[in-house]
């Protein structure tokens, strides 16, 4: 999975003068001089021990919709996104040349959680050092997202202790379910309970839908970014409202990608069933109230200004943050997109780095 | 269950007068005049042999979404409920008292979809009969909905086109999977086709996850209105839009409820994932061209202007139509919703009665 550096600059016209400076971007500072500060919140990464780990996984014959998809994948479009995934100078010449003056960077979906205890343990501790590394070596331009195995809860909990503590990452990155369950569950509390006294947030990314949410995607093919992933990750996050976590947890900060995974926009009838239906429910707050509270949501490939503009209405200016989603979306539209946005002077500024800021514990520029 | 008058009228105050005249309204008429007409276009409606049979399934030791929301029903708020479910006389002298003029009638969900081929098809013929009933006796204050049973696909297509070439009602009703297939199964495209040829809309209407989608809803009791039923139908939505089925029957309109179950929020990256992977995807066109030419949305069960003001703007005014849910919502707030909706009058129209004229086929006024 070598990318050689003559492939990566063929065709990109435009780097070489940014290329020259290299390590932290003399044209992007002064493009913030007059631009609020760009940070992109949901942008994945990985290494080359992980993509073949997972690939192996693509390998087998088995139902299950994230490895069909990891085959897909394979097959399709994957040399752009394996260089985007593997190429830090590549990605921040990418940056430079359009101003983007940070990514928050997360191992890839589904991260470890498809394998065995003591392989995601392993991988897991591996690619948190391995990030650390990339942040050390451009502090300004990376934040990193540590990822754990929540097949091994008390595992989890040492990583994330020492992605924060020592590593010094910026919070966590999980991809939805773990083998069909549900980080609401009692055994993944010692997790929630950890992310809350780090005061680190999760990053609740998507995967494909768990093996027993699976049935209506595979034969139609929507299993994954059209539709399937909003369906996994928007439940496991309707889960974790009604279940009560944020009342035992109060701090917990949630992140959700793709404009709140359809949350935002179902959020009245939530709360109007949750109103009706509260002894059903542990959690003492309406989905409501928890979502303004304690989940931040992104604009990861999503880049509609109707969709934004709801969100921002309905969630608070405070809560809905700028993302590219790269390498599985292109830098370019997600950088033209903000020149589309209609927001206030404060609206621009909260979405485009106010929020990560506080939500990530970034320093200022 | 049978309802008293007495009962009925216990507590409603206003509706004396309005009940003097009773049958076609004259309060509603004067209203009508300084107001656009009021056509609310999800309203459940039963009959007594229809939920005696559902009760036996509740009954059932079953691992069932349905089956167990059944059994919830019939413990919760279930004698306001079925009382509306049944009595025609309250609910004409509750629109009477609100001014709104008429209401499109289907048979609640799960409609006969539980039952067995044999019982399903003698159902819904009866239902049918019944509605025709209803309908004939106060022509400009309901219009119907009528049912079929996708287990048995011949009987269904005779059923349908008796239902509007002879019975004279408006469309159909449609509670999402049956026996956890889909309409977009080749097995289910004659009932596509006589709907198409008929010109008459499929109404897809909640239920709870099917048996392959069900995993993470009923442990936290998510399976219904506060989060499931928009899973269930937005995805049996997502695979009708991505099948292919409306090039081969182009006329074929569905209507979607509960501002269209999330669909309208996801559709930019519905489109830019579909535009990826058209070779995944028999559809010729992107879901927002199927949307817009083929999907109705209403906004039933809720009652947030920010949703409908998105809805609008994205799928455009002639595709947004009122509705109340009643009686699983009241009549009250919904009508008490339009006073804050702040739509043009040319919006206002459409989504009051224009759109519901032109979808179901009504007379006007």
């Amino acid at each position: 999975m070598k990318v050689s550096r003559r492939a990566v600059l063929t065709g990109a016209t435009a780097v070489a003068g940014v290329l020259a400076s290299d390590t932290e971007g003399a044209a992007a500072t002064t493009a913030a001089a007059v631009k609020p500060r760009r940070i992109a919140t949901e942008e994945a990464w990985s290494f080359p021990e992980h993509l073949d780990e997972l690939a192996r996984i693509g390998q087998a014959l088995w139902s299950n919709l994230d490895a069909e998809n990891i085959n897909l994948e394979g097959s399709a479009s994957s040399n752009r996104i394996v260089r985007g995934l593997l190429d830090v100078e590549r990605r921040l010449a990418e940056m430079d040349r359009l101003g983007v003056d940070m990514q928050v960077l997360g191992l890839t979906s589904p991260g470890v959680q498809m394998f065995r205890p003591a392989l995601a343990v392993s991988m897991a501790a591996r690619a948190n050092d391995r990030l650390a590394a990339i942040v050390a070596a451009h502090p300004r331009r990376f934040a990193g997202l540590a990822t754990f195995a929540p097949q091994d809860p008390r595992a989890a909990v040492r990583e994330m202790e020492s992605a924060i503590k020592t590593l010094r990452l910026n919070g966590f990155i999980l991809n939805s379910h773990t083998g069909g369950e549900y980080l609401d569950q009692e055994k993944f509390w010692p997790i929630l309970e950890a992310a809350n006294e780090l005061g680190a947030p999760i990053y609740l990314h998507p995967r494909c839908p768990s093996d027993g949410l699976s049935a209506p995607f595979g034969d139609r093919r929507i299993q994954s970014a059209i539709w399937g992933f909003a369906v996994e990750t928007g439940t496991h996050a309707m889960r974790l409202i009604v279940s009560g976590v944020f009342d035992r947890f109060p701090r917990l900060q949630f992140v959700l990608g793709h404009m709140g995974e359809n949350l935002p926009y179902h959020l009245w009838r939530s709360d109007h069933w949750f109103e009706r239906r509260r002894d059903a429910y542990p959690s003492k707050r309406k989905p409501s109230e928890v979502m303004r509270s304690n989940f931040m949501i992104t604009n990861s490939g999503v880049e509609h200004a109707p969709a934004l503009r709801y969100a921002i209405d309905v969630l608070g200016h405070d809560r809905v943050m700028w993302a590219i989603d790269y390498p599985y979306e292109e830098m370019p539209p997600a950088v033209r997109f903000l020149d589309s946005l209609g927001l206030s002077e404060v609206e621009r500024h909260a979405f485009l780095h106010g929020n990560a800021e506080r939500t990530f514990a970034l320093r200022g520029d």
